[in-house]
């Protein structure tokens, strides 16, 4: 009988991993079990798929049923994939456990977006087994929309509200610069956009969380995605890169309001990327110029995040919620 | 019969004032009283006294009885005075009432440190009248306590936290000026301060929010207030300054938990402060560091949060809440 949370994670990426061991070190928390349908991971005790240095006593199993088999549990930190229609069936049966879930998919973060139907039947799911699921993270989850929206309580009108995040991938992994093109052709990316296989996902669903945020009904929401060229040659620990070839992204995310822009979402991740940084501008009154010096580290915050909402979550009356439906989001113990 | 909330503006000071008006613009709300004691507001139109350029129907009352019985309404926005257990009576007939109520009182942002006892049966006089009481505004209420809260949700860690808040007071009122001491002789400001007069009220409420949501249990807390002295002469609309005379104040309160500094709230407010800003720093896993540029203005920013707060208050279950039991702050409609 213990006062801790007890967390399951369901996931074990790099981000799932990382959430994990912020678990095992949290003093109000407690790691129950591990799903991970690899190979490589499967019946292996979770401390050591972890490389936490001791064993957990319990094995990393392929279903959540059978982690359910083993250990009693009250949330799920939840890492699969990107896609809300792609990881519902997960979603439900983590629900149809009883367990509150907080997920990293980047579509989670405001599926009434793209989803409105799907949406509101899981909404009704959630409510009927007495239990809340949250998607956040970094980004999206933070930057380009939980901290804009926060910055507005402050103001007595918003025109418009403009969010730049600068990434330097060159610092970051290997995956990461893979994911944002470097060292491809122009030809080659824009072969991946036209086919939707290119750009950051969640980044709509940012714009749609701040435009709802801020009550504007009606708005036309769009998005592109465009190579960033570098115009020298750069070499990272992962890629090399010549003078014209793709160092990353830059994805913009807009929204219209009777004409006029509103909303503007912009994210450059790429190799050489100079002066790092998330930058909130608001035009209204009074206008607003908030930054953070660098750019939010996701590889650190994301974890930290899916395991900082678990407690607020918990608290919360059951069904799908967002970021802005549960109280003001901090550090948990 | 209407869709909007309902708000009696209850005290018309300047911030009261501005609040008020800012309620006329927005769509989901009307204002549906004005409280105050003022021999030249009372009995007055308070479209006249707002400066509306129209009347709104209904009069200044010296007491919140004399417009109750003229109006019904669904949440008073409170704005008299600084120390909470001065204004408990007027929040207590507000509660009485039945009506939500958002304060501008500097101690009712985190009233449970100076008055444990007191806020406590305030609480239970909330919910057994079944309505919210919230204390926010700029500052205390949000840049260094609410903002810097949020920060900490995408850290695994924290260490500790760091607020510095730098206001020229010299753009500001002259109410202002005058109250950071402006123009004094240092002796003057010093006796002052000896005899509790002088410095910001709330920066220890600020103080104590940010350590309750931490959950730095055991936190030592002290505050000291001393004047910032010119070294050159400084001439605003409403005081000159001689090298040597008292341009305002800088306060700071500190949090030690076992010894170490966990947490250091600096405000510096005077005339001719350089670079005014609001700046958070988190030492932790990640480091932050989070700007605003020109730093908040808290004579638009103050009114705006009292507005923008009630909507989320009257969702919310009753009680004797905090800026950090609500739902995300934002603007509202």
């Amino acid at each position: 009988m213990s006062d801790k949370i007890r967390v399951i994670i369901y996931g074990l990426g790099v981000i799932g991993r990382s959430a994990a061991k912020l678990v095992t070190e949290r003093a109000g928390m407690e790691l129950v079990g591990a799903v991970d349908c690899s190979p490589t991971f499967v019946g292996r005790d979770a401390g050591e798929v972890l490389e936490l240095g001791r064993q957990l006593g319990f094995n990393v199993t392929d279903t959540l049923a059978e982690t359910l088999a083993e250990a009693e549990a009250d949330a799920v930190i939840h890492c699969t994939g990107s896609s809300f229609a792609g990881v519902l069936p997960q979603l439900q049966e983590i629900v149809a456990a009883e367990l509150c879930c907080v997920t990293s998919c980047e579509e989670a973060l405001f599926p009434r977006y793209r989803y409105p139907e799907l949406a509101e039947e899981f909404n009704t799911l959630c409510v009927a087994h007495g239990v809340g699921v949250l998607g956040t993270g970094v980004n999206p989850g933070y930057v380009m929309d939980t901290l804009a929206t926060v910055a507005t309580a402050i103001c007595q009108r918003v025109d418009s509200v403009k969010i730049l995040r600068v990434v330097d991938a060159g610092t970051r992994r290997e995956a990461l610069q893979r994911k944002v093109g470097a060292g491809m052709v122009k030809e080659e990316f824009e072969k991946l956009v036209a086919a939707g296989k290119m750009g950051h996902a969640g980044l709509l669903e940012s714009l749609a969380f701040v435009v709802a945020a801020m009550g504007w009904a009606g708005a036309k929401l769009d998005e592109k995605v465009e190579p960033v060229l570098t115009t020298r040659a750069i070499r990272t620990k992962y890629v090399s890169l010549l003078p014209g070839q793709v160092a990353g992204v830059r994805q913009v995310a807009r929204a219209e309001l009777a004409g006029k822009e509103v909303a503007r979402l912009e994210l450059q991740m790429y190799v050489g990327a100079e002066q790092p940084r998330d930058e909130i501008e608001i035009a209204g009154v009074p206008p607003l110029k908030v930054t953070v010096a660098g750019g939010t580290p996701g590889d650190l915050a994301t974890p930290a995040i899916l395991v900082n909402m678990v407690p607020a979550l918990l608290a919360a009356g059951p069904g799908l919620h967002t970021m802005a439906t549960l109280p003001l989001p901090r550090i948990a113990r």
